[in-house]
């Protein structure tokens, strides 16, 4: 069986026992029963459901290059730009259905950056990092597993590399070689989906130096592993999850992924999980290659979700009776314009991909970094808009207690009503998910996610080969080859 | 007495029946002391509190026209270009201060707007409102009152004016006019302060056409007046307020001025409160003459709300130990100048006052409405580049009480330690207010008050005078008035 | 024969006898052989040179559906995403090589726009236009012609239609149906290359109504057909092309492509040269598909020529020694971010392309609107970066001649100087090309070329499909369908 | 005479010796009759026309507070914020009467920059510089000179100081110090308006260090002084100017001031006219109050150049027949906001002015700067949103000379038609005045004049005073200080 169907993936994930602390709690029982977990899971089911929807097979499904069999997309490894533009594809629609983060790009990013390095550095060292992963992968495709990216550390002193902090803690190390396996002491930060996975792969979140071999550590741990603990994040409006009624705004989902700290207190991984261990020249190859990935899929997953936003705000002139107006219908426009600009450029770096040496498929880099770019300032300027479009009660509503309250229920009602082709509740309701799609936690998400704006500005400057173009320049300026006979001014200089 | 201290304030408004209701129940005893109101009324007391401070008295304080003694400036008539820009000196202070709306503009400005269309129906009309007005003004300064400005009527169905709404109570309007006063129905929407205010100020929200003159009527209602109901609007992270520990972000003052529904449900309202009562021809003028003060002050207030978002976005790089970049350094000095942009224009605005017919100054109208236009983007900008510089963080950090359980505080404190030079409860408490001063609440708040985006534009075609533009353009580019004797070209044409 | 060289292209356009007038004079001889002319000229001899160098092969040839041969690139019909892919790519090569238009770009586009027009019509009414198309193709391929496309009609007054204008010749329109082929009046503006082409394929240049059966004409006309044409357009700085010294700035090429009025004074066009005749509910078709084509190529010839103009622009850092700067560095980063957004958009829109009834392929159109959208914003910014970078002395810079005069040749070179790397020619060539590259002519039709910005912008409302984005709001909203057993909070609702 | 006529200005620049080249060639007789000058001394003209015309006296004009007399403004010094204030008003005034550059601004902002600091050098060290300059200043206020500031040295390598450069002339500096004067030596760019100036005032143009004294060297210099010489700078489209017909655009009057590089050729200036020399640490003030006062400026004569092209720009769309059009309008709104931005922010920097030392007033530093650095984007963004609403026939018009050539010209007045209402050659002539109005010479000028974009953001972050700041932010999230009574979360911390 490769497929689970969402039912389950949820059991599944109730049959592990996750440590984990919500609003500052223990959870007893499982995290998938906890009100603030369960839209996360919810949410996630929705990619294990959408696998077994024909007309979406193909882009929800693909064949594994190591079995044959059909598995789900978000455990395959890339093998042509035509499975690079479906991801795209599939998080495009995922993001349709959804409206917010479906945490399994993390984990596919994380595992086929995990494929390709750990092929290379065999390559190079004469290691057998590659054989234990596809052995890992195959079980993950077997079981069709939600895999969690664990990536960015702490980093402590953001002057100071990791051999350099006061606390050796603030990347995750290793602590202890063993014969069979390794202890890893640490924290990864941002941790998308991790609390509702199977696994965590944990990857190294920089490039490493001489001296930083023990924080070169790649390797697999189960997510209920000994030692692995989870510190749930909150999220803006978070206890509004907790209420009833339509102040809740996007009912069955988060309003991102449900982000965590993990810590890990000194857990054991055997040997046949670790995929890199003092290998710190491959370290940036690692990150370099998740996160080229990983920017690319912007374009898909915010695209899918500022629909939602873009529909919802529709709606809304539709209920306040502003559909008609040219400048109204302008801006709706401009949200479109931004939301396929970088939809199109994500499509254009898979188009574009590249082979790597163990035969797995890259985006094109520069244009992922533009994709990741635009995703910061694009994803603000939808909101903005957004805003503008649905009206100022979005700040002054009161909240859906109010209808709840026979005093003042009819005033609210009343004094809401807008075009009496739609009720006051539909309103709210949808005021509340634009405000919800605009918030603090979904844009900086948006601003950091898959590297904060900077990261993906430094290498596109190398990326540009900026002598390349001076020589352009220098060849169209002072450049002698005409075609012989036209009279061109150059001919006299 | 025409200063109160805080103390008096805060008494005052507990000697008030006021009938609110808040999270959907009714608020027994004071608003006062309600924790979903106290935020607020605390920030309204640093308007108070500042104008007994010797050092801030040239900006907080005034000379009555009426009575020459010396009173609050938010009970000032504007005298002069000098008291424009003093005003909006006070409103950058006061955003220092506070780092919220501080709320009393509304009234401030709303009173200027009556003083002056009263005066000008008198002139037209021989009508007394004005003489009514200076008797409630001269109370308000002598009793240095908070004054709440209810403009915005809830508008039903936005293609149709008040005469076609299916609903007639769409705007406020009168049901009954009487020998000794009016009786108003209706509602008015996103009020700023109103339920810790004694006066609510009521102005048409909009140009009135024939046959809706029972919508032409501003009056001043007692905060507690009989029939007078508050439905207090909810606020993102607004339940954080009634936590413990930093999640709160800015612990004693709001995001935002406190919004609420206001239903008037047939008050009464006795004929010396009755400042326009069916001159439909002059609704117009008192709803842009109000819309143009209040636009410009945005410069003001926003700016030194702005002032303290940096102030916090450039710790937060200290606490992360980011600050020595040079990028860094470019994106402060952007919210620098976008700050700095509006405060100059709004600055410029009143500079450039002209004095209307009751002798009052009114702002450049121009101007006002450029500053108000580009809050609607240099807030946003301001907030995307805070979010950038902040860090990701602030989308996934767990709540604070997670550092009061001692399983996981110390994962929490040693992890998202940073520069050891500062707490990590700095970095969680600055971080939640950098999330607070950028929430949709505050945003959709520098959107739409003092009106939504389009409603600055419209006029800025009419007030840029596009028929005198093209006469420059046709001189500059057809005129013939040389020096004599220059060999122009135009000469040989 | 299929492929022309550079000289034979020259020497085929020198056997026509075209009739020019450029400079207000009439073109005696070829006009070849015109100062104004041969560095267009000269520009598209790139195109037939590159067909011959065997490492641009893939891109810059095709192997011809109709006959099998290999063919320029310019004359195929584009027969999957793989080729639209090439095309793109095809663009950007030939940007970097000539820094301007290449002009062969409308042609393309027209040929495939009437390609599959022309099988419609057939299709819908039993005509045999797409007959009469693929012999005029299958020639044009074979000789390796360079034809012009001829789309925008002088319009006349802008708020009225074709068959509303006080002059009927405002849009090209058939004024006699002869049994033997028609005879068009009228004119095209903006014409790109046609001075220098071989064939004019003349097009709708919108869509048409009833009545306006006159106005559906498309049909080809040798560029030297009796009773063609043209008026050769002047460019910014156009005379600076008849000096001497690096004034010229790009010495070998145009600015942009020699745009002229082609008048059309009564030409007759033979039957098997007309390709629609009054099916006026195909104009709109026609019209549609040769924009959408045309707006995918910005992303790669703009692309190209922006390479140049970065390269030029870092050239200028060094020579003035500002290249080490972070800032500096930065802003050759934004540049880059802003050419590779759009290039990547391009791409996506061509790898998303899908199938005409006519079996040849087209660009997802609202992605290829995005493209042309952004264009018309980012080639400005690029433009506004290079002056930033490249620095005032471009405004101020003493002509070349300067440097004849021994007077004051040793006074230029002196303050010229400034990285001694570099000569002062090196500075003057290279900021004299930026200015061209700058120049009002380039950004005007960066703007305009492919339709103004609005014309982008109306067809992206209806290709959003906003009701489908209402439906997934609601979908979002308003859904049930959760994992069974999975506590969220929509069960209570 | 205080006051001269436009013809006595031009008749006293008769009088002068200027040694000029002007493409390359030295002008004979006087640069006034050079038909490439006579524009830039027509602009000239109008400010001392305008000095005469009554309604514009109080903006034209001021009071000498050295002898009481009526003086042009263009010679005052600012006496208070009320000065400063109708310096930008009467800035907006010829921007709007010329729709160019004026010149006079450096030789004002460079004598009140040497008033201000000759008095501190003298406070400071006991020198008479501020004596001397009291008497030049009569001299130019009694005789109504227009002076010219020369500030940008050449600057040579831009990574290297003054004093490292291998030229040492790269910065004007002093070659010999006698008795009775200096010799100086070096060359100044982008010089405005030098060549048409009675006198020269040159100033340093940068900070300078120990060891740089030479370099320390403020003096006057009469335009035509043995050894001056200047080498007029080329504008795009400058030979047009030589042309007939309206592809000359703007006809009277540049594109930008005439610039030019002046070189002092071992040039001696007397005690009497030299105002700081040696005097390293007043150079910095010098340069930071001359850039201060010329970038607000901008906000002034930049807002009425924008005025013409805005209504340029108006009134092509009423030829185009597009002018109803909602989009067009908002366009036109979007120029009038950006405008009105900046002419605001100049106002409000002028009215937050201080006093100086010396006793004259200068404006508000940040705001000053934010000025200036809006220019460097919402010039280009007028530019085009200009282009856009013009359309493409800016970039494809064929030369006036067509009109000239009777075959021909029928076809281009034919096909150029647009709204009957207006003649063709009104739509090419407003066509090539926008054309010259967003011109690379224009935008350059605005993008670099009053210091490149940098060097207003970096002195930017000092004055914003960032610790000030972050004081403001600690006492918002950690202040204590709330009104004794009112339920305060922070009670609980």
């Amino acid at each position: 069986m490769t497929l689970k169907t969402p039912e389950q993936y949820v059991d599944s994930l109730r049959a592990l026992k996750i440590r984990a602390y919500v609003n500052g709690a223990f959870v007893e029982g499982s995290v998938v029963d906890h009100p603030a977990v369960s839209p996360h899971v919810n949410t996630v089911a929705k990619t294990y459901e959408l696998a077994h929807v024909p007309e979406h097979a193909e882009l929800m499904t693909a064949t594994s290059h190591l079995t044959g069999e059909t598995i789900h997309r978000y455990t395959h490894i890339h093998q042509g730009p035509d499975d690079l533009v479906k991801k795209i594809q599939m998080l495009r629609l995922l993001g349709q259905v959804t409206g917010t983060c479906f945490q399994r790009c993390v984990g596919l990013d994380a595992m086929n950056a995990t494929y390709a390095v750990s092929y290379e550095i065999d390559e190079a060292k004469g290691t057998d990092y590659h054989q234990r992963f596809l052995k890992y992968l195959e079980m993950v495709q077997r079981e069709d597993l939600m895999v969690a990216g664990a990536m960015t550390d702490p980093k402590g002193h953001r002057a100071k590399k990791p051999g350099e902090q006061e606390d050796p803690d603030q990347y995750v190390h290793v602590v202890e070689q063993r014969p069979d396996g390794v202890v890893i002491r640490g924290a990864k930060l941002h941790n998308t989906g991790g609390i509702n996975s199977h696994e965590i792969l944990v990857l190294p979140g920089t490039a490493m130096q001489p001296g930083e071999e023990a924080y070169a550590i790649a390797c697999a741990v189960p997510a209920d592993a000994e030692g692995v603990i989870f510190v749930f994040g909150r999220q803006s409006n978070d206890t509004r999850k907790l209420e009833k009624g339509c102040d809740i705004g996007n009912t069955r989902f988060g309003v991102v992924g449900g982000e965590a700290l993990i810590v890990f207190d000194d857990v054991f991984v055997p040997n046949d999980r670790v995929f890199l261990n003092g290998e710190i020249e491959h370290c940036g190859t690692l990150v370099n290659y998740f996160a080229t990935w990983h920017r690319a899929n912007y374009g898909g997953c915010k695209g899918g979700n500022a629909d939602v936003l873009i529909g919802a705000t529709a709606l809304m002139t539709r209920i306040l009776g502003t559909d008609k107006n040219t400048i109204v219908k302008d801006k709706l426009i401009e949200m479109v314009h931004l939301t396929e600009t970088t939809y199109a450029s994500a499509i254009g770096s898979s188009a574009l991909g590249y082979q790597l040496p163990c035969g797995s498929w890259m985006v094109d880099p520069i244009s992922a970094n533009t994709v990741k770019q635009n995703i910061t300032r694009n994803v603000y300027e939808i909101g903005r808009l957004s805003h503008d479009l649905a009206g100022g009660f979005i700040a002054t509503l009161p909240g859906t207690d109010a209808l709840d309250n026979p005093d003042i229920a009819h005033w609210v009602k009343k004094y809401y009503a807008a075009n009496p082709d739609y009720d006051v509740e539909e309103r709210i309701h949808v005021g509340r998910y634009i405000e919800n799609a605009t918030s603090v936690t979904t844009m900086v998400e948006a601003m950091h996610g898959a590297g904060s704006p900077q990261a993906q500005r430094i290498p596109m400057l190398a990326q540009a080969n900026i002598n390349a173009k001076i020589a352009m320049a220098k060849d169209v300026i002072h450049g002698k080859d005409d075609v012989p006979g036209l009279p061109l001014p150059m001919n006299d200089l």
